[in-house]
Parts: C-alpha cells; structure tokens; sequence
C-alpha cells in the first residue's frame, strides 16, 4: 500500500455566516470572518490516493490524470470565485475549511483515476489547516 | 547602513475592474480576477526600513514598535475585508499588488518609529509580488 | 470525523543533559547540545483536534478559541523563555522535542474547546520534528 | 508511542521508461517524464521511527546516529547521482518517487538506530509526494 | 517605479565539465556536479520586471501575458529536459545557474510585454541561487 | 555581474540587554527578550557575493569554497551556542540581528575565496530579518 499526494492551489473570497441567525449571533460566532463584504484567502489543496503501486509503470495514479480530474472537478470552479454564490459544490453550507474539504471529497471519490481517495488536505492559511477522510 | 524588515499576514478579497470600461473590456483586460462576486487571497506583507544600529540598543528600529504601526496603520484595515469597499487608503483605485502596496506605502511612511521607510513588498501569492521603494 | 490543526510559534532556549550524568556522558550522549551556556530554536507548533462539523457553524472548532488556548496554555509559558528553568510543566525533565510534546500534550487534552486533541506536532528545525498522540 | 521524523535532501536525474514498451508505449504513459536524456529534482526525504521515549535522554533514537544511517545508506548512493544507472538498490525498477520510497524503507528498515521505522515520506516536487509504511 | 516579480518552477538535469579538460580537472573542480551521468533540479525562476503602473488597469505588466512569455520562451525549453543536451539557448555552456540566468535573460530581455525585464533570480536548490540585472 | 547567494543555518541562545542600563530600562526596551534566562532561535544565514561569471567554469564563486569558509568561520563558532557568552566575534555587542549580520559580515569579507562579499541577509524568524552591505 502507497499514499500518493497532489498539491494544488485556488484563490476565493468568502463570508461566514449562518443565515438562520441574527446579525448580531453571527458576529458573535464568526466576528472578522464574518465581514459583510467578504475576505479571501490562497487555499492549498492536496489530494491523497491510496492504492498499490502498478508494477508496468511504477505508479499508483498516473499524477497527470489525477491532476486533470483536481483541475477539472475542483479547481475550475472555486478559482477566483466566492464560495458563497459561485460554486455548486458548497450550495447551502457555511464554507469553513471543514465544509469546503467535505465538498471536495465528494467531487472527487468517485473519479479517482486509479487507486482511491484517502484524505482531502486543505490548507486555509499557513496556520490552519484541515483532514477528511470521509469518516462518518 | 542597515535594513530590517518586518513581515505580516492579511487575507482579503478583491474584485479588478475599471468603472470607466464595459463588462467586455473588463473581461479581456482582468481575465478571471474579474469574478462579479470576487475572489481573495492572503497577502503576505514585508516592509522594510534602513537606518543607522543604534549602538545602545543594537536596533535600527524597535520591532515592536514597527509591527504595532504596520497592525494599527495597515492590518487592522485590510484583513478579513474586501479591498474594493472596505479599505480607506484604496477608495478610487483598481486594488491591484501594484496599487495595495503604493496605499500601504502612504499609510507607513511618515509613521516609521526609527529610521526611514525603504521598501514595501506585497506578496499576492506565492507566484506573484511587487516592490514599492516610493520612487516616481 | 474531521482534523483540524492550528499552528503557532515560539522561540526558546534550552539545553540537553541528564542531571544524573557524568559531563563526559552527557557530552558523549548530547554533543553541542549540551553546550553549556544553550542554544536555541524557533519552535513550530502544531495542535490537531478531531471532531465532528457542528451544522450550525461548519466548525469542529472555533479556531479563535482554540488559539486562545494555545497562547495561554503553552505559548504564554514557552516564548522567549528557557526551557530548562523557566517553564512549569517541563520541570524535571530534559527539554528534548520529545518531552516537550509530551509536556505541551498535557497542558491542552483538558481544555479543548469542542472535539477532543488528536495530535501534536513539534517542530524543532525544518529537518527535526515529532508527533504525539497521547498513546502509551 | 512517539513518532520522530528526520528531513534529508537529495538531488538527482532521472527518466521514466519501461524497457519492455515501445517508445510509443513510453511517450503515451509517461509524456514529458520520458524525456530521452532525462531531466531531475531536488528531492526531500522525510524517515519516521516510531517508539518509546527513553527517560535518560529523552530520546525515542539519537537524531545524530539516525541521521548518519540516513547519509550513508541513501543520501550517498542517490545524491548528485542519476537514479536510472548509479543507483545499486533501484536496479531493475522505473525511478518513480513510488519505487524510490519503497527501495529508500529496503535500506533503512533493518538499520535504525533505536525505535523502527514506520515511514518514509518522498517529495519529488513541493506538488508531489509519496508516503510508504512496509505495508504490503 | 514599481518592481513586479512572477515566480516559475522548472525540473532538469545537468551535468557540469568543461569539454576542454580532462577528466582529473573536471573531478577537481567539479566534484559531485561532475557525475558522468548527470544529476538535477527543481529550479524556481523569480522574473522581476520594472516599470510605471498604468492607471487605467493598476498594473505594470499583465501578469498572464508575463507568464505566457516565461512559459513559451524559457519552462517549455527547459521543464524536465537535460540542460546540456536539450537547449537550444544553453549551447555551448557549461549549465550552472550562473550560466542558465543568463541565457534566461536573452530569451526574455526583448519580449516583455510591458515595462523592461530587471532582474531574473534563479534558484537551483533552497540554498544556492543568483541573480542576473543584465550587468557587463 | 552576477550575484551568487548561499544560504546556511545555526541554532543559538541569545538574550538582550544592555549592561549599562538598570533592569527596569532593560525590560522597558528589550521586553520578553530581556528574559534572564534568555531564548533562542533558528536562525538562517544567507550570504551574497557578487563577480564575474568565470568562463572557464561557469562560476562566480565555488560554492563549496564558499560554503567551506562560512561553515569554519561563522557556523562553527555559532550553531549551538550562546551568542552572548560564546562567540568571539560578537564580544561587547547586544546580540541583535543587526549586530550579529555585522560580525558576520566582519569574519567574512576578507575571506571569499572569489568575487566580493555583496550582503549578508540573516534571518532571525520567518518575520524579522536584515540585510548588511557593509555600508557605513
């Protein structure tokens, strides 16, 4: 068993607040993050694939491929886009970290070029970061 | 002769585009950084200031001092808000790194405790920054 | 489940050798380590918390609480300090990596705000670091 | 249980080709990386030992001794080396970073100063990495 | 005047001799870099270009344009070639980072699109890198 | 001209005082750095050297050289040691990064085995660093 991992970048805006609360509950709970105009951050994402190492090509996933799927999938929708409004994906849930990897999980774990999904990374800032690894 | 810098973080979102163009123009000229709802980044910040050690303390300029101008002056106005609405020193301009780091500029370089503002460094993303040295 | 890690920093002093040893071992065991006069770091912290996403916020952990925790609990205790003498929770024993983790590990288990501590990751350069998961 | 991780850094070339393909066959799976007379990275190594913290020196392994295993048994074969042809535990397998992992855990495992191993972990790029754990 | 950098990464192998020597006097002066079947990189190239920011979009330099230009005329020649063998712009010298920035800076020098080229900072590892401003 | 930079690292202890002050105008200027038992960082040493690109090797410098004589004349007498206390070229100063980049700047101009010493950038966090030319 091998644990491959893409790194990836995006770069959006978003706001958190929960629509079923007050203004002044979501200041409470959210405070800077929950500026009405929004903020933004350089998100890094990686992507691991677990799986056993193909003895023809050295490989677990061929990374271009696995690439393409991130890309095309995830990327192309949440770079240089609000979360809150532009991304299907993330319709209806607050975009924390937490939301945003669960989103990405489930764009990805049935497209997996070879091997399969293991764990969703995602880094919001350098201090703080996310793991999902589709555990209930 | 000596330069110290000093780096600080804000996450921020922004919209490019020109007020005066069409929706076309703008889409040509600004590409994807011109997302109706925005995008955002962090936005690493290095400023740095010569001068003279002095020989009692062994500094050019108190640290301290110098990140409690860069908060008070700079971060506490940008991070976790959007630079096209929020941000007083960039009413009127495209907030570009070009632009962000000439209004950082003007926020700091009469408020530097010891010595002289000489440079400001705005790193948009880890691909992309600029240099501002205040020159014409 | 989800992980949730929140990274600080601190800078120390501190020294190696055993109380109980000759200088001859505790040279031959710790090497420059045991530099009399110390050395020291800039320490990278990372606190991991596991947990379920509260639906209502789309938090494991509100990340300002957590920080907050951190910084008063062990930040507050370690940063430009020595480790050797002047922290509480390191009394008695060797200020290696390993002990530390321990230490900080000790410090926070109880007073996680929400979800429970998973892992801490102690970076001591950018070539040395541990983990601890409160395991035996 | 403590898990105690040494970073290491190599350099060297390589090419991605299987000798029984037709170089059509070769192109098609490995595009660029199949590049005739090679290309290289700036590869870094992470090895994890996992075990018990020895009370007299605070210790799970001597970083020093484990780091000396490190040099002599992989940075020394592989460094400033082409990994397709100078390198004796690659013989005979195409030079992925996953076939470089698992041959790096071959030459460590039996040789760890105190602890055992329990990953190795192989960046090929900052987008590109790897982690094997002996698992079969 | 304001400076604006983009940063490029690139993965190659080379080897350094002088074909005028003998094999002894390349050993001697080369060592390592000096391996018969080459070794190699993952280069990052920080492109720096100077000039005044145009008021109608904010920028010195179209960033896209800027890359495309990198993309084109220097990482499609060089991204996982053989600096010795691959280059049409590296012919005839030997490739150290000295010698491939300045080959970078004539592929660039006449095509920028925007505002003049300053500087091309070449890194061949985190610990070795240079600088080129087109100075005799 | 070409700029050739290496870079290398050293762990000390350090504390900040000024001997002819009183305790109180100690803590007053020097706050938390004042701490008795001093603190520590990990710091990074990059040193620039500027000359021509010899054509017969490719070079400015011989980084090997180079990096020869940072080791035996600054690392060896600071990695792992008390800048206050152990280092004969920062005898009588306050151990700031201003005053070490001068120290070092001293042991090492008269010393570069070829071209001429340019800067000496010293790192004291990821925040704070400065830059010598040897300006007066």
């Amino acid at each position: 068993m091998m644990y491959v991992t893409r790194r990836e970048h995006f770069s959006s805006a978003h706001r958190l607040f929960n629509t079923a609360w007050s203004d002044e509950r979501n200041q409470e709970v959210f405070g800077k993050c929950n500026n009405a105009a929004g903020h933004g951050h350089n998100y890094y994402l990686e992507v691991t694939v677990a799986g056993k190492v193909n003895p023809e090509t050295g490989y677990v996933v061929d990374l271009k491929q696995l690439k393409d799927v991130i890309i095309s999938r995830v990327i192309a929708k949440v770079d240089h886009r609000n979360l809150n409004v532009d991304v299907d994906f993330l319709r209806g849930v607050i975009p924390t970290a937490e939301n945003i990897a669960i989103g990405i999980w489930g764009e990805l774990v049935d497209h997996i070029p070879q091997g399969r999904l293991h764990q969703v990374r995602l880094y919001e800032t350098e201090k703080n970061f996310v793991d999902y690894r589709g555990e209930a």
